[in-house]
């Protein structure tokens, strides 16, 4: 079982991912989580929402998950492109069955009620927040869709112990679940060959990075480069052996990562 | 298995409803469908959206379903309310899954792409419209989800042959899916406490209607009333053996629909 991670930039072909996945699932089964963030930021405009930034005290950048960007996140995640995936995917004759974190408890959460987050040079407290971090996974309603044919297709939110929708990291969810399927080989498509030594150039990619030199990549990397990072040091960590990051707007995005046209990052 | 129809009025009450199911749970098995028609108009609102209505030659009204139509529908249907309503069912202990029509092929229609439509005293042809009539369902990945403990939540769009997102009467395919899944009892709870002599008076129930007096009641049956009528027709020559109409604003709503408080349609 291959794990697809795709990302929600506005410049990713997801019809050549799907049809790529397609053929490939003649010799493979998959599970795809996906994000929306472009999409996102689109209906927050168009809803007149002003989307809030905040940045932890390790200076990760994210989303500040209010009950109208909650909203917000559950139309244009689980209601645009979720099914817009699916629908493409149906074309191309694989089975897809949308679902989110939420859907039969698959991603359980620890609800982050309270946020310390960095102002200028101060920390503070906020509360309300509705996110949350994923511990657990439903492994076999994942195993039981896909044994009998069907391709999950995933985005945010979770579910907290609560019952609460939560909104949470979608690199550190795909890599939690990764581990609990004893997945093997992880991709990541974004908007971007794969890691780059320098961030505006293209050109810069770097082919292989060993689990221990991720650290050393974390302490430069930019906004959601952290992300993925801490996402990939996880996965690792769970079990997967091979992590391919690579360009999701390009033709055959998905044989290409596996042939590691990208960055592989190793164990 | 009793199948339960959700509509999407503003009034209904969404807790008492999932509650009185978790309940009920313990004797029944479900399966769960749902409108979202306030939210819609909420969120068309919000998204300046002018919502077009169409009516047909034999005097049935209903949304003109475009593309942007369709992501409005989608944003509210499968991101918003289905959403909502699986958290509710599970802080209630119902291990609910929310899906589409679209996901796994649960409903497949055929896409009216060219609908007549009434205007005025003439009748005309309207291209692009994205809905489709529901024709078949998926038996199989409903039962194996309800063999394994799991609430299936369904809610529009359906997917068509072509692979296409096609909004679809809910009465309709609700109808058609108690058909496929054998149902005997199918319970429709909305903003009324049933079917009324008179529309305006809610003291006007009437208690019995038998499916050969169905056709009397269509002549004079008021927009949304028109569809429900066709469904409830459907869904008894499909195999129900009693359909309940009654109150989705009470507390215990479906206890109280299966004991016969609202109108009870039979064959």
């Amino acid at each position: 079982m291959i794990l697809i991670k795709i990302g929600g930039g506005k410049a990713i072909n997801y019809e050549n991912i799907c049809q790529d996945i397609a053929e490939l699932s003649k010799h493979h089964t998959f599970v795809i989580v996906h994000g929306a963030n472009a999409l996102r930021d689109e209906v927050a405009v168009k809803m007149n929402y002003r989307t809030k930034k905040i940045k932890s005290p390790s200076g990760i950048e994210s989303t500040y998950t209010d009950r109208q960007a909650l909203d917000i996140f559950l139309m244009s995640y689980a209601g645009l492109m979720n099914k817009k995936l699916v629908a493409i995917f149906q074309k191309h004759g694989v089975n897809a069955v949308g679902m989110t974190g939420a859907d039969g408890q698959l991603w359980k959460a620890r609800w982050k009620k309270h946020l310390v987050v960095k102002s200028g040079t101060k920390e503070k407290l906020i509360q309300g927040s509705l996110t949350g971090r994923v511990e657990s996974v439903n492994v076999k309603l994942l195993s039981l869709l896909v044994s009998h044919g069907y391709t999950p297709v995933i985005c945010p939110p979770a579910i907290s112990y609560e019952g609460e929708l939560v909104n949470t990291d979608n690199d550190w969810a795909s890599a939690v679940m990764a581990g609990a399927l004893h997945i093997r080989k992880m991709v990541s498509l974004f908007e971007a060959p794969g890691m780059l030594e320098n961030f505006k150039d293209e050109k810069s990619l770097i082919p292989k990075i060993s689990y221990d030199e991720l650290d050393g990549y974390l302490v430069n990397a930019q906004g959601g480069m952290k992300k993925k990072i801490l996402g990939a040091k996880k996965a690792l960590e769970s079990g997967v052996e091979y992590m391919y990051w690579s360009d999701g707007r390009v033709n055959e995005p998905v044989k290409k990562a596996l042939q590691g046209n990208g960055t592989v990052i190793y164990k």
